[in-house]
């Protein structure tokens, strides 16, 4: 039995808000649980130097995290004087995560900023910004449609979506909460697109190592809950 | 006319949602109009190394801003490596602020920390963050009290709020919204008790300086909208 | 009484000492008592990126200490890695309070940096570099019209200085020196024009929130001891 | 064929040469081909902060990479002022890789640093670092058990290595070099003991996404791979 | 002929000003001609943390240029975030000459910190700040002296004093101004006692290197020079 | 007898290894018996922003050691986030020596950064870097002439080479260790060309003062140190 009294292949409720930003052409916040993040698309028409004159566009994103979204206070980024390791590793996967699923052709020479700011932290603060960052990616490339800067169906290929699983108590189960994650004797994030190819994967043992068996129950289940994720943003979207 | 089509002393629709973070001791997502802050307080059982066996407590403050509540993205601190001087005279602002109506002695050695950070920006992002960290303060105090940790009449001695005011046109107007206090020639912020006594008074002439007369009309502006204020707060934690 | 033993309403000695620097263009040694700012001006033909070829000049401001100024000796910002908020919060007061009273498009696209480095500090040291860093910016000024680069008379509209105010033992006082500004209730600072007009006030309660009629008769020592600092500055530049 | 005409299944030349370092109480100079990383380990009586008093020790890892260790020559991250994001993942999972065969209640309060300094790069340098480093580890128990500090057997359960392995050209190969790097479509890397137990896994699409099938083959290679790793560093310290 | 019309011997007009701090144990504004140096001995009765419990004090210096003291504005240390080699490269050299000169032993766990703010600059700042930091020093120890805290004549074993010398169109001359440094062909600092002693030396060729005659011709001058120094030094403080 | 059983005037074993660097245009690995420095000259094709347009060319060095080159483990720069004073000051001279012996005109617009990281410590690591690094940089040349983008002879006008001496047991020695550099009262680093033109000269007292006497025995030493030096890098260039 799972602390969190779910099934091994349950995840939390899952949902997806919209356009809650004023400012930003792309916005969502989603809730994996009391997991909470904040996801905005900004565009730019301008890329990073060495992008300059290369005709493609780029994507890429930014993580933090409230001081507070953790049961103990964290001490904020912007006083410590630099991002730590965890936040550069995040930020540095949603990027690449959402690249895969954008043709950066087809973009042309601008770039989009997704930032995902946890405002609650219950575990999968990484995939659940992912997930929603796509929503915002997806509506930031609606709101340059409407303005016949592009087309959406051109430079977004697919869905990406992420989910965590874990071996807690012997046992793999899908999307770990917080409490479940702290005594998972394994942790793997799976990233993948609408169509099931793997994106990025990464698994962890922690403590005892474990065997190609056990990971590959963790990816049926991934593969489960992702199908189900790209089901919701499908939802959300339309 | 002001371009928010509000009267000249009409404040923004003003609310409180208390209880917004499962982790805090007290919290409060305060808006006035479009700028959102989400506000927690945090409580350490230990202070600041300078105040150690001083037997009295600490009230701190933080501020941020999630680099796409403005208009444009503004770059995220954390990645700058430093917080700008703007955010440290507004954290340093709210911190004072908040301990103008605090005992720290009647607190006993432990901190709190508020994080005032801004999740939509639209004018007066200071104020509301003083407005609304009153009320997650508040909160921390009652977590508190409920743990016989303390005796919130013993330390909150006051209520505390604040509001923008500034001469629009060559009018007097209060609580400015972003658009108004692009163009308004003088903005000055108040910050003020319960009982009516100014813990802060902070004006500054954009463009031409500004007269005694014209300072005193923003004051009993800033003194009727700090009444509402505190009216309303009593109202959110009654 | 005071502790300094001066009258509520008089200043300490207060001087001028022009041409203080063999290689700045404007320079000023203000002295406020035992408070001593050495301020320099410094002209660059060129102005911040985001002013380029809007054919308009900036007039800037910086602040530093140092580290022996202080009654116990201050860590040097350089070594810390950076400038604290009081720095970062005076030098912005300083560069709003000169810009003020500049055309900057009479200026042209020049920079004009105003270096306020405190040799000495007894209270009073941001009010002592507004009012000294306005006689380095008038030299300064003077340099140019010498090389028929500019008109005093067009860019620099009108005087400003400052002065501190504040309530000590129960009495509204001007000018306070480090150990009546520890011991005072309030304080406050005035900026104002050499016609009278405000140009900025900070007034910050420390311990007892203060009322209007408090503040009324701080604005009111200010402006007698400003038009004194302004008759003084009219003395030392002609 | 692979641009470096080795068989999808082979290896480069791969050595361990240790007691490299005069002062290092356990070193390797390990050589991927021609990635060549010097791992050294330090052995301090004391742990950090948060561990003191738990009768546990530590193990961890920094990474670094000499500015011409590559093609171009990259910015030294000391005069950078950061260690950049790369830096800071790689050597997180050099530590974790390390730690997951180590026993830190056997070790007792004290701290081994593993410094992993590429000296030349030629793709694989993680891999590399995390084999290479186990040997210094070992070298430095035996050191330690040399002075009754320790026993080997007791704080070292097991070895553990690491090799990439990627799609290149439609055909699952291992142990890319930087140019089969450069143009592979799939990079994943893989950490197992030398029970065959898996520590870490990470895959990441570079273009298109991979299936499940195509990372089966992945690890079954690298499973082969880690295997011969193992002897290889079995053969070096006996 | 030397650009400041100076015999090849001559040093240019030196002063010293003790007392210049209101608030420091021992202050000396140097000049060397338009070199102007202001240098304050801070005592703090601890050391540093490094030399706790060892019963030996410890003197230390920092040193710094206000932004204007150049010809053109030099970017503020303290706003660029570190202190520069050249600055770096300084205070270690003062420190090391005033240490040469102290017995740490019978200073007792003391810290002495000269602190070298160059107020104008015109060549030699470093040699001015040792010569100058000497006296403030001296001012230091009288000043614990005055509190039974030390004797003045068991701590300062001797005097220290710097000078430096050049190559200036085939010629060896004393005391280089910025305008002859610019052009000097070699640049050699001597740091020496009143006894005689060498402490430090440092000789650079610019541009073309030079012989052991030469340097021996810059020694000579400089022990003249130094020997000068010392009886300025005396009169000083007598 | 020195501690290192060498006569007064014998150098420790001095090896060049060349071509050591699978991507830099230049390399050596220079060994002063256990001291080992990897010196890497890397060619690229603009200047400085300062020298843009100058026609003349630039050569510079930095300057590392790997975290366990030390007796006790050193943190590593890149985690602290600078340079230390000892860093910057030994690669500006690294640069400086260089410098002397290149003619940046004959060089054209491209800059060398010679990098030299030291590998293992063991005293004298500043001038194996510039002796090591002055093959690194003839080699880098050498590629360069081969594509016919220079001449060596025209842009490099002589060798340049480095010893240390010191004042061990009140006997001048040659070369030393770091055991005997601790112990010893005087130590003073010398930089000379091929034709025997003192480059650069450092003299430091650690402890008690020293005499010209002294000096003048130490850069009699030196001069046949460096002599051996540039015959041996004569042989190992040729």
């Amino acid at each position: 039995m799972r602390s969190s009294k779910r099934q091994f292949d349950e995840m939390r409720p899952i949902s997806f808000e919209r356009n809650v930003s004023k400012h930003a052409e792309g916005s969502c916040l989603v809730k994996f649980g009391d997991t909470h993040v904040l996801c905005t698309a900004s565009l730019e028409e301008k890329v990073p130097g060495w992008m300059r004159n290369s005709g493609r566009g780029w994507v890429t994103a930014e993580y933090g995290m409230l001081p507070r979204a953790t049961g103990d206070r964290t001490r904020r980024e912007a006083s410590t004087g630099k991002q730590g390791g965890r936040t550069l590793e995040i930020q540095r996967l949603i990027g690449r995560s959402l690249r895969a699923v954008v043709d950066l052709q087809a973009l042309g020479e601008m770039q989009i900023t997704v930032d995902c700011d946890v405002l609650q932290a219950d575990g999968g603060t990484r995939t659940a910004s992912i997930t929603g960052g796509w929503v915002a990616l997806y509506d930031c490339l609606r709101w340059m449609e409407a303005r016949q800067m592009t087309t959406v169906s051109k430079v977004l290929r697919d869905h990406v979506a992420a989910i965590s699983c874990g071996i807690y108590e012997g046992q793999p189960v899908l999307d770990l909460d917080y409490l479940e994650d702290s005594s998972a004797g394994t942790d793997a994030n799976f990233v993948m697109t609408g169509k099931g190819g793997i994106v990025e994967i990464q698994g962890t043992a922690e403590g005892v190592p474990f065997s190609e068996e056990e990971f590959s129950a963790l990816m049926a289940l991934a593969r489960k809950g992702i199908s189900r994720l790209v089901s919701l943003q499908q939802m959300a979207v339309s």
